[in-house]
C-alpha cells in the first residue's frame, strides 16, 4: 500500500512542536498567508475559512495518499482582530488592549485526507478565552524590548516569557499555543496514524 | 545593601523553567516532600499547607535577605487525591479515573520574604479544572509505555505528550504545569526583582 504522507501547512515552530510530540514523520509545506481580515462578518467563520484555505492550498499542490493539516490563529479583543504585529508600536497597542481584560483566541484546524482516491475533510474552530493581568507601561516596554512579541498573533506567546501576564484561560489550551492538539490527535488516531 | 537571594524550594524541572523564563538568578534548595495525604478535610487547605511547609522548611535552613518559593501540586478526581504514581499500575488507575472526565488540579504558592530583618509571607492556592478526552485501554497502554507519567502528579503532564488527551482547561494554566506563574511574577515585580 502507498505510504501516507503527513503534511503540516504551516511554518510555525509551535505547531511543528505539537506534531513532533506525536512521534510521527511529517513534512512541512507552508501555505501562503491568506490572512485578509479587512472584510469579515463572523469571526468564527473567518477563522474556519483561513484554516481551510491554508490546508486546501497545500493539498492542491501535492498528490497521492496524504493528510494535510492547516491551522490559523487570531486574537480578538474589543471588536478588533489581531494577527501578528507589523511594528513595535502596533505590538504596544495590542498589549495595551489586552491589559486587564479577557480576550478571545480563535484557532482553526482543517485536516484534508486523501486515501486511495477517497477524500475527507475535517474543519473546526476552537474559541478560547484568555485573561491578562493589568500591565503597566514599564512592563509593556520591558517585554517589547525582549523582541518576543514578533511573529506572534496578538503580540504575545502563551508559552514564552509573556506567560507571566496571563491570569487565566478557559478552553483548549493547545489551541492558544497554535493548534487544537487533542482534536488533531483524535483524527490521526481514528486514521490509524498514532496510538 | 545585602543581595537578595531567590530560592526555589523544589527540584521540579517545570518550576525551574518558569523561573528561568524571568531571567533572574536563583538557587534550588529542594524541600523534603511533606506530602502526607492520609488525613485531609479540605483539599484547598491541604494544598495551601503543603506549599507553606515546603517554603518554611527551606526558609528555616537559610539566612539573610532572601525570597523562598514553595509550591505543591495535586490532582483531585472523584473524591480522591492523586500525587505522583508509585507504579505503572497506579498510573493506569489514575489515567482511567481521568478518562472522559473533568478533574481539578490544586497548586499552591507560598513565598516567604526576609528583607533587612522584616518578614513577609504570601500564600495562595490556584484551583484549575481540566477535561480529559475518553481514553481507550490501548491509548493508556501506549502512553504508559513512554514512561512520561512517572514523577508527575496524576500521572500526566500538561506540556508533554499527554497533552494530546486534554480537551479543555479552566483557570491558571501555569498552575497546572506546576507554578502559579502570574501570581509569582506580581510578587517579584512588587519587590523590584523583575520588570
Amino acid at each position: 500500500m502507498e505510504k501516507m504522507r503527513i503534511i503540516l501547512a504551516s511554518k510555525s515552530p509551535r505547531r511543528r512542536e505539537f506534531l513532533e510530540r506525536l512521534g510521527i514523520d511529517f513534512e512541512i509545506i507552508p501555505a501562503e498567508n491568506p490572512e485578509d481580515m479587512t472584510a469579515f462578518k463572523n469571526i468564527k467563520k473567518l477563522s474556519k475559512s483561513l484554516g481551510e484555505q491554508k490546508a486546501q492550498e497545500v493539498f492542491d499542490e501535492t498528490q497521492g495518499n496524504r493528510i494535510v493539516i492547516g491551522s490559523d490563529s487570531m486574537v480578538y479583543v474589543k471588536g478588533k482582530l489581531y494577527g501578528k504585529p507589523k511594528s513595535e508600536e502596533e505590538g504596544r497597542q495590542m498589549l495595551k488592549s489586552l491589559s486587564g481584560n479577557w480576550h478571545k483566541v480563535l484557532t482553526s484546524l482543517c485536516v484534508i485526507i486523501e486515501k486511495n482516491g477517497e477524500k475527507k475533510v475535517y474543519s473546526k474552530v476552537s474559541v478560547i478565552k484568555v485573561k491578562f493581568m493589568k500591565l503597566t507601561d514599564s512592563m509593556i516596554n520591558a517585554y517589547l524590548a525582549t523582541g518576543d512579541y514578533k511573529d506572534k498573533a496578538g503580540s504575545y506567546g502563551v508559552q514564552s516569557i509573556s506567560s507571566k501576564f496571563i491570569e487565566s484561560v478557559n478552553g483548549d489550551y493547545a489551541a492558544i499555543v497554535g493548534l487544537p492538539f487533542c482534536e488533531l490527535y483524535k483524527i490521526l488516531n481514528a486514521e490509524g496514524i498514532v496510538e
